[in-house]
């Protein structure tokens, strides 16, 4: 080992980025780096000397060996850490465990820095899943599918040339929370990523990330072969389709030698597949696993299917995958949303999970808020992924995939508590066991107030107790977000009544003619004079029969359902007894009104919490809570107006009365398109 | 006397009022006219003819005997009721009291259905004034200065060939509340309203009204001479002003024997007047007089001036009237506005009431919302002029004039509930100690039903108890109201800070390059880091010094200032504390919180209220109460947030949070005039 003692070429974005205001884009590392903390690292590396400087930088506590040792209680990316008299010894297998344990004592450092571990103490940290990956839904243009924090970070154009300083310092956000691969470029993929030129890209990245743990993986269109070099079929059994693959698989390797895989979207939504050459996904995906596997390489094949066909959307997937349950190669991942239908506020999991026990599976989360609100609405995601792993266990998946919220706003996720959701994905993919409070907890204290932890107990500028008090309303506000949105968007099971072309805001009268039934709001709540929702039940399309036994029986039970899943598995009458005894349509009207009071809350337990909070950080939400509050209203009155047409009971007395009337807010419609988060302006000028 | 059993040509307009939907035409006289009431007149008149056949058609009581007697106790337009056991005898010495005396039993039949007055009985009524007259702002090219109900019913281009049943139905409505004068044009008069070809035209509406008591005024431009025949002056002592004045009352009184006189806006907001040739108000006024005194005519000379100067504006009519006292001839009635600004949701009264004992003084209210939100909010206004006889006797004054609010909109006054404020207006005129409370219970009895009174207490489609809870809430929400606009617009004594050019929403902030100082809010509100509001007292511009000495005693001290006029009458620091403990600040804050709850507890009552109300009224106003709450949280958070800028203090936290930020408030530029009233959709799109 030898003493690390001078600074290497690893962090040097720490001073590329505005120290002065919190302008979000230290993320939640904002250590101070003053510590000159002593470390010993085995020797040197890109890997081990990031690991060295962070620490010696931000470790204020005893000194640190890192030692490279294999260890039967630790994986690869595992670590254990020995606190010992005179120092704390940091073991792992691999250097990445070392820069893990790294990060993690700087965490312990940051969220609990009266906890210091006593001496003999030993601790073991081993991740949940091998893969913890995102997925960017950036476009070659720089646009961002779903994206609403400025344009895709991967300036294409200018690599592989020049790098802009963000790469390495999204590398170490990522390490920092254990992160360890990303898709770079969309599911619609261009052909174009695959060219010579554009993996001379991709290679620059994936240099810039290795020191980091970071692989990068590419999605891949079916028909490459076709698009680049004009093959007359893209035919997964044809030799000639399968010789181009090995080709470019050589071709990515010699450039990238840690290449993580392909992910693939395939006969979905228009997109290319081995079915349009009368083939399987099996037989797609194999060829390409095939084809990957001398390299360690992966596929990743998307299960998000479904056909414009009049049957239950949210069956399709399974009645497309399930019987190929065991037809997968070992390196092939079939990657499944978490719901069955697409990212809705709230979704019963997809029924796939648990169905095809042959096949290696992974969870397909999005941390982007397509249907949450865009970057305007604070939503907290971790208790809707807790939510998931209450009914799939985190053990039967092999790993986790996030669709990242990130991109070039300064403080990259647009609205500053969705930072937020980048953290808790990271940190529930290494261990899914956390909390959600425990994370928000842990993102809050490194985040968004004006002191760091230590100086915030230490008394000097804070008041103590008043800060306590904030800190655990704010743990409350963000616990508590997405059950709002769920509230004044699609409470009680409701889900897809969003407006054509944006999913921002409500449109559950949405009609176009000769469009897809399934892209129309009414597919999905189908309401009528008799009542609300979609009967999936035994008795209507019987999407509950592709659950397992207990659950089927039970959520084919108007009585027995979950209240919260009522709407998705059944048709129910507007008069029904709900468990408080209201009737739906006077539940469904409080929900709504919860949702909008919640949010007014949020703006008190925000505007309290003013003076402990970085002034810039306060301000921009602050902002975008003044609009959330009026969507919240907006959703709530179109929602509730339109659905009374079909009810025809009046809106209880107690639920705050509308403030707009049907016919305007049916005129309404943004003129903005996937790529856009709508700004107050356009909002206040379009309804 | 003679039974009078046929129809006469009085009402027939009854027959061109639809009376399927309840769309505001029919007013508050909904009554059946299949009574076959039996009616004695001493005579046939028109006048006579009209009561008949009103009672004729409505009243359900005894048969009635109409008797023209002179008595002591009964004024010119007064009347007696006298109960007998076959039947009831109403006496006036005059036609027109006759008529009131019609209507008023009809009122009663229509509001105290259970109340019949038992045999030997006997009631005198006497008006409070002889002048109950109405001002129209009306142009000659139809629009309506300050008007929110369409255009000006006065249909100029078709007169007089064509009368319009309006403009009896008008009459009618006027004399049913007993208000016995109009004055048809705007104060800013077109001197073309005094050529030959508009007198005839106004003669044609003298013609309609005079039946129903009803007189016409008109309002001049005070270089009509200059104007209409190239006169070199206007002056009121120049002899050649003086014959054309008197020649063109005699042209007048020639077509309209009993036409009532002039209404004259002079030297005020670039109106012509005496001053332009160095003579004074009471030259000018006197010199009118004069003219018009042969036939009884009258001159309300207006009191509303202020010069462009740094002086506090509101003395400045005191300063200029005041010492004229005792020179306007007997036949001059100055006209004084309620407050001495101009029309706010709150003024104290204006001190030259009282201050000219050698003087006739009427006092002008205004009917229309010019600032009390138009047509979109409710505000009903007999608070307002009741807390203004507070302090001003009503038996100082010789007649009471209301700006009107009434328009070509079918239901007259745009806002379904404004109606009132017409009818408040007359029944006030008549009697000013009715409480604000009698009067919405009368209105609202006899206009916003389903049923009639009496049917809704048979209890057959009605349920009674439901109904008394309902009539008592709108009772309380109709005199709210008013206090209401107060709390959201401009608590605690704050006036006018409109935005530039119509009145309607908030500018605290506006400047305009080279304005007037006096129409820019920041003269009014003067807010600065050390508090809010407009130094009045002695210490200040001394406008308290122009009241009473017991008054201005009270009035010049912050602690006994009463809190509703405190920002009128001081500049207050924001750390002052208020009555309740509070700090000026935050009991701001809450003021204009109140206002919006206020407005949201008023949609709870309508919207309770449904199953009682007449539907189209019902959606009518539950629409306009939307715009309303949405205005009053724009009018909230405009000035809190504007005025924050000064106080640099929290908004206290049981305030709603703002949903607006200023930057946005700030660039909000209604596109509307004097003439409009914004629609919801031109509200939405430009804020």
């Amino acid at each position: 080992m030898k003493h690390l003692l001078i600074t290497f070429f690893g962090i040097l974005f720490l001073s590329v980025m505005p120290s002065k205001a919190e302008d979000g884009s230290r993320l939640w590392l904002r250590q101070a780096d003053n510590a000159q903390a002593k470390v010993n690292i085995p020797r040197s590396s890109p890997t081990l000397n990031i690991a060295a400087e962070e620490l010696q930088k931000a470790w204020k506590g005893l000194p640190i060996d890192l030692v490279l040792k294999k260890d039967k209680t630790l994986q690869a990316d595992g670590f254990r850490i020995s606190y010992g008299k005179e120092k704390v010894t940091l073991t792992s297998p691999t250097e990445v465990g070392l820069l893990y344990g790294a990060y993690h004592l700087l965490r312990g450092q940051d969220t609990q820095p009266e906890a210091r571990p006593s001496a003999e103490e030993a601790e073991v940290h081993n991740p949940a899943y091998t893969l913890r990956i995102l997925n960017h839904w950036d476009n070659l243009d720089r646009t961002v599918e779903r994206g609403y924090a400025g344009r895709s970070l991967w300036n294409w154009e200018e690599l592989p040339q020049t790098a802009s300083p963000r790469y390495e310092a999204y590398a170490r956000a990522n390490a920092s929370i254990g992160i360890n691969g990303t898709v770079l470029n969309n599911v619609n993929a261009s052909p174009k990523i695959l060219t010579e030129e554009y993996l001379k890209k991709v290679k620059a990245l994936a240099d810039i990330f290795r020191p980091y743990g970071l692989r990068v993986y590419l999605s891949v269109n079916f028909a490459s072969p076709m698009a680049l070099d004009s093959l007359p079929t893209a035919d997964p059994l044809n030799k000639e389709v399968i010789r181009w693959w090995k080709n470019k698989a050589k071709e990515i390797y010699r450039l990238i030698p840690d290449f993580g895989g392909f992910l693939v979207k395939a006969n979905s939504e228009g997109q290319p597949g081995p079915c349009d050459f009368g083939r399987t996904h099996a037989d797609g995906a194999n060829m390409l696993a095939d084809v990957l596997k001398p390299y360690k390489g992966i596929v990743m094949w998307r299960a998000f299917v479904y056909s414009p066909s009049d049957a239950d959307r949210a069956k399709q997937a399974y009645l497309e995958f399930e019987p190929l349950d065991g037809q997968f190669r070992k390196n092939v991942i079939i990657q499944i949303k978490n719901g069955p239908i697409d990212f809705q506020p709230r979704e019963p999991y997809s029924p796939l999970f648990g169905a095809m026990p042959q096949t290696t599976l992974m969870a397909e989360f999005q941390i982007t808020q397509e249907y949450l609100g865009h970057s305007n609405h604070l939503a907290y995601l971790a208790p809707m992924w807790k939510e998931f792993f209450e009914y799939v266990s985190p053990a039967s998946l092999k790993a986790i995939a996030g669709v990242t919220n990130i991109g070039t706003d300064t403080n990259w996720c647009g609205h500053p508590l969705a930072q937020a959701n980048w953290y808790a994905f990271g940190r529930l993919a290494w261990n899914p066991s956390l909390t959600s409070e425990e994370i928000a907890d842990e993102w809050l204290k490194q985040t968004v107030y004006k002191e760091p932890l230590e100086a915030i107990l230490k008394g000097k500028a804070t008041d103590v107790q008043g800060w306590k008090a904030t800190h655990a309303q704010l743990i409350r506000l963000m616990t508590e977000s997405r059950e709002a949105v769920v509230n004044y968007m699609m409470p009680l099971g409701l889900h897809h009544i969003f407006a054509w072309g944006h999913h921002y805001g409500p449109e559950p009268w949405c009609t176009i003619p000769n469009a897809r039934p399934d892209w129309l709001p009414s597919y999905y709540h189908q309401a009528d004079k008799t009542g609300l929702g979609f009967d999936r039940s035994a008795q209507g399309s019987n999407a509950t029969g592709q659950y397992p036994e207990e659950l089927a029986k039970q959520w084919n039970d108007l009585n027995t359902c979950p209240e919260k899943f009522l709407l998705w598995f059944h048709h129910v009458p507007w008069t029904h007894r709900m468990k408080s005894g209201q009737t739906l349509w006077d539940e469904l009207c409080h929900y709504y009104d919860k949702g909008v009071r919640q949010v007014r809350d949020f703006q008190q337990v925000w505007d309290r919490a003013e003076a402990y909070i970085d002034p810039q950080t306060f301000s921009d939400v602050q902002c975008r809570l003044k609009t959330q509050v009026r969507d919240a209203v907006w959703w709530k009155d179109a929602c509730l107006l339109y659905f009374q047409e079909f009810s025809a009971m009046p809106i209880p007395y107690d639920v705050e009365r509308p403030i707009h009337n049907l016919k305007d807010l049916q005129k309404v419609h943004l003129p903005i398109n996937n790529y856009v988060c709508p700004s107050p302006e356009l909002l206040n000028q379009n309804r």
